[in-house]
């Protein structure tokens, strides 16, 4: 495996640059005051889409388009956001989307992927419908995290909140298959080699492919099927790809339960100001739990995913 | 009555430089493709205290403390966003605050005010009770909005949009008292005295001192008390300063009934992914009911002025 580099990132960027929302790195004066050392907020959840999904989706598409053989169509697996990224890309060059989504999708998902125009294929069998689409219909199937590009489109994330914060003491990062924070992780070295910056992952206790495939040291599937409030992080495994880049780059991963993210869904959206799905609030979990200690000086960023939350959630947990 | 010119509003941008967050112009896209021109937030929802307020009251207070009489403490009355901007820039001046809330202001605002150190009054007797407590204390009765400190600091509001996006075609502020669109306004003709960038005002109907105040043209509290689902737009009237802003630099100012408030909460929080209070809607209210037409082309900036929201809203509107 080949990890994504200056080089990558810098294309990347440049691809993307105009196409994908700059995201803004918000201060956070109430979690500041709470954890006592400056706390910033990458929002991607303002990000078109509603998530960070459409930098690594639309990089892999725009490579694709670009090369001998641009495809005539695409398909990708997804619990939703990267599908929506996928529609989102496919309609601005103009090539049909299918996407393959679990039954119990969240309806905001369902709606982002067709308001961009993609087709739904409800499947329990996301990886295989996938491959089938692609046979039949000669479509590309991109995959949602273990592609090069995608990992070098995610890292724009990285290259922008270095840019913007030079030397953050710790930045957590959802993961689910681990695209996010190989490509934010490869960021931070590019720019960084002396590893000043830590690099946490954060994982649901019932959904932690990356866990298990660290513990294992290889990228397969977790003996149960993941399933977790934070469905955005139910990846069925890692892939090579992303556990290379995880290995490589990042300084550790760490599971916190699906009480302790209801617990910090609403108070995060309470405090920043932000609409944010469960997926998102992990970092501020893992704060809270002590899983991942505060550092003693310089800031943290919290890395906030995805902004595509269930309704019926919201109201549930306002309501509490 | 004086109104507020480039140079005031350069040194209310000096003194509030680091003090306040320079808050992002985010684009929307689903509000872009829904008006078929480009739409933009001015997300003054992620400033300190969760509310562009904080902006005015700490330029008005920085003048003082830096006059020959600087104030021991201060006072102000507010449905919430100004009583917490008060506390939080008294807590920064290091004096106290004590400020005066109706009976039935939102949780949100409470909290926030006792957040940051702030004592509260709750009284129906709003303007009486702050000149009580400024002469038994000795303290500065701020004016939340009708103060020219205060409207130059809320006009940084309008610098930093103008700034980010040189060109609007219309932009769309809520009107409660009318610092907010006085500085916004003062800002736009400062940089661009061919009028070409429309400033429209939105008020609630059943919280109109602005329409009133232009109709009998004086500041005049109105025959009715103001009471509105957006709170913080209930301001008992618009003051001679306000006034007078709003005629020499704003286009129009239109009224949006509780009912299309209320539909336009919940789909701006969807659509954008940020969490607001319903005062900060109503500019999606107004061009969703045609009260102003979406001009042909060019941007259309939304000031999105706060996000203190009550919880229990939220989850109303949620769960619809």
């Amino acid at each position: 495996v080949e990890l994504v580099d200056a080089d990558a990132l810098a294309i990347a960027a440049a691809r993307l640059d105009g196409k994908v929302v700059r995201t803004p790195l918000l201060p956070s004066d109430r979690l500041t005051d709470e954890f006592g050392v400056p706390v910033l907020l990458k929002a991607e959840n303002l990000q078109h889409t509603g998530a960070f999904k459409v930098r690594g989706m639309f990089n892999a598409m725009l490579a694709r388009a670009a090369s001998d053989h641009p495809p005539s169509g695409v398909t990708t697996f997804s619990a939703g956001n990267a599908a929506a990224a996928t529609a989102y890309a496919a309609r601005a060059l103009g090539i049909p989307a299918t996407v393959c989504m679990p039954p119990g999708a969240v309806e905001a998902k369902v709606q982002a992927v067709k308001r961009y125009g993609g087709e739904i294929v409800f499947t329990d069998d996301l990886v295989g419908t996938c491959h089938r689409i692609a046979d039949e219909q000669n479509f590309l199937a991109l995959h949602p995290f273990d592609d090069p590009d995608v990992i070098a489109g995610q890292g724009t994330v990285g290259v922008e909140l270095m840019a913007d914060c030079a030397a953050p003491a710790l930045i957590l990062v959802p993961v689910g298959g681990g695209g996010l924070i190989s490509g934010v992780a490869a960021a931070v070295r590019a720019v960084q080699p002396g590893r000043t910056t830590k690099v946490v992952g954060v994982e649901p206790t019932t959904a932690n492919a990356m866990t298990h495939a660290l513990a294992i040291g290889e990228a397969a599937a977790p003996p149960t099927k993941p399933v977790s409030i934070a469905d955005g992080l139910a990846a069925p495994f890692a892939g090579p790809n992303t556990l290379a880049h995880v290995q490589a780059n990042v300084d550790d991963v760490v599971t916190v339960d699906d009480l302790a993210i209801r617990d910090a869904w609403w108070s995060l959206m309470e405090a920043t100001k932000l609409l944010v799905e469960p997926s998102a609030v992990v970092g501020l979990a893992a704060l809270r739990t002590g899983v991942v200690p505060v550092p003693a000086s310089g800031p943290i960023v919290l890395v906030i995913s995805g902004g595509n939350a269930a309704r019926t959630g919201i109201a549930s947990v306002a309501a509490d």
